[in-house]
């Protein structure tokens, strides 16, 4: 079981918050992937070989898989089984619906795939997460403030209590006693907010997106984002994965996680 | 193009506002579909060809092939291929992400599936939606009021203006020009706030799930939330796919969308 001391352990063995993002986009992965018959599995398992040493976890985008049919689901089920087991295993589908579908979810992703944890959208409310929350060994992982622009339109909205949406959301998902299997995604392109985020939610565990191609800056997410127990996942996906050739896919994508873990040692 | 126009022909010439749900949940189906190595696909297909001439939609819900693995996405292409080409298909997927990843649910559901609409989740806001809106001859369904009792836990707290968040959420995606090809979710279980929605988005055609087992009333959802285009297409799942026995499958699911759409057929 990957729980929260699991987690923390791997974070100070490793001195990292590493979180490699896996997006397999057709279009931009090496053309020696392209070759194989499952070159979205090839390309992610390549990575997840030669990143294993600095990462705590990863995420893996559904959407690059689901966007080629069925035999990309055929290559997430082989990719999910075999990536380290001294990770955290994410599923980025980001799913919700009413009770009796994320029950249907939950089972794939939980049972069938045996993912650690799920990426979950939070408008529904309660009920709609709660099939995925049964899992007590599991982990949810709920958009609170996302790193995206649109992130403005309703998350950062007000409301009557003069909180902001996303508040809201930490509050009611958030409970102390939640943090053994409840995380929020909380994006790097919003530092400042970190400070207010850790008075809602000391404890819990927040994946990190928005560093490296969408801007963010790593240092000031850490200092503002950590707590006592680490705190982060910070998840790099396209600087990772698709680095400047310099000399090779394989050491390119190494040089490039280790770039990133070693700004985060300072940190332990 | 399933457009605006398709749509209100549709329903003035079947006199319905009838959306058949197929949600082939395996554990319920019928034994003798259960012979058959394609279960879900057959399942549903055989539920269309029975009510093609009562309904004017059909919602699939896509979590109950997800569960299943590669094999239930086989079977998903091959329903979509060949539901009835005079109604819409709506795929209840319920995605959003940040764009390039939105991008990539776009194109495997409006491209290679083909299909007429998809369901969204509104909550990373519309630069996470555009890339579906950026199919302008296909519908994008956004949840804004859903019929599950979760929904008082976001959907229907106060903003800081004393609206409620779904009415910020039918404001930002509703504007005039986007109602031939935006919808939005509005569950049957809240039958006053039709009203307030009509306020919002008087001519925006809304996708109506609740009625049957969740317990909405159909002829107050009706009577509060029509408009002169017809305006709903009123969603039946459980109720149709799964009706008690009477006279055999496809005769009880026959009688029973019948049913619904006499129910219907008074207000035209």
């Amino acid at each position: 079981m990957k729980d929260f001391s699991f987690l923390t352990d791997q974070l100070y063995g490793k001195k990292s918050f590493l979180c490699v993002g896996l997006d397999p986009d057709v279009e931009k992965i090496p053309k020696i992937f392209l070759n194989d018959p499952q070159p979205l599995f090839s390309f992610c398992k390549t990575i997840a070989e030669v990143t294993e040493s600095l990462a705590i976890a990863y995420k893996i985008n559904v959407a690059f898989f689901e966007s080629q049919g069925p035999n990309g689901w055929i290559q997430l089920e082989k990719l999910v089984s075999c990536l380290p087991k001294n990770c955290l295993i994410i599923l980025d589908a980001k799913r919700a619906d009413i009770g009796n579908t994320s029950a249907q979810y939950a089972r794939y992703f939980f049972e069938t795939l045996n993912a650690d944890a799920i990426t979950l959208h939070p408008y529904m409310g309660l009920d709609s997460l709660q099939p995925f929350l049964n899992y007590k060994e599991k982990w949810s992982i709920i958009l609170a403030l996302t790193s995206n622009s649109g992130s403005q339109d309703l998350e950062l909205q007000s409301m009557s209590d003069g909180k902001y949406l996303f508040q809201k959301v930490l509050g009611l998902y958030g409970t102390p006693d939640s943090r053994n299997q409840v995380m929020f995604v909380c994006g790097a392109t919003h530092p400042d907010l970190f400070l207010e985020i850790r008075k809602i939610c000391p404890s819990h565990f927040l994946l990190v997106p928005g560093i490296g191609a969408q801007g963010g800056d790593l240092h000031e997410t850490i200092r503002k984002g950590r707590n006592d127990s680490g705190g982060l996942l910070i998840n790099v996906s396209r600087s990772i994965c698709y680095p400047e050739y310099q000399k090779g896919f394989e050491q390119d994508v190494y040089d490039s996680a280790l770039s990133f873990q070693q700004e985060m040692m300072e940190y332990f």
